[in-house]
């Protein structure tokens, strides 16, 4: 299960269904709103997941806010590079 | 130059610079408002190019909406998919 900061999923390289099961559950604990997290490439399947959620599970979820940044990261080597981010709030 | 209807930016398969290139000149053309708009794995391109022009071109350039949904679209063997989209709308 991907790592979650109570009712944030942070989407990274798995398939884009195991971060809707992981909404899913957030939604099924008892949250009103779960944030789906990402940065880079894997923003196209943030909203890949958000955009299943709402069509194929909880057709009554809605998409509260969307809001986009620029992380800066440290790669490896040590360099700091910017990367796109992006949130998405989803609320039932 | 890729494809624009008036103050749209379609994003695709190209180096992110070339679509913020196409976004500055739309806002130099008096433009107030330019849609970024993307499918599929194009998504995160797109969130790069709206940050890209806020951070490096046009600072003042807000992010006045963004939209995501899902459209239908048809492939080559005639089969019908499902792929995500996203509209950033960018003010300045």
């Amino acid at each position: 299960m991907p790592q979650e900061d109570d009712n944030t999923v942070y989407v990274g390289s798995k398939p884009a269904m195991s971060y809707v099961l992981a909404v899913v559950t957030q939604f099924d604990e008892g949250h009103e709103q779960v944030h789906v997290k990402a940065r880079g490439k894997a923003i196209s399947r943030a909203v890949d997941v958000a955009e299943i959620v709402k069509s194929r599970f909880i057709e009554e979820a809605t998409v509260e806010d969307i809001s986009i940044g620029t992380d800066q990261i440290e790669t490896d080597e040590g360099d700091e590079i910017n990367v796109s981010s992006i949130q998405v709030d989803l609320s039932q």
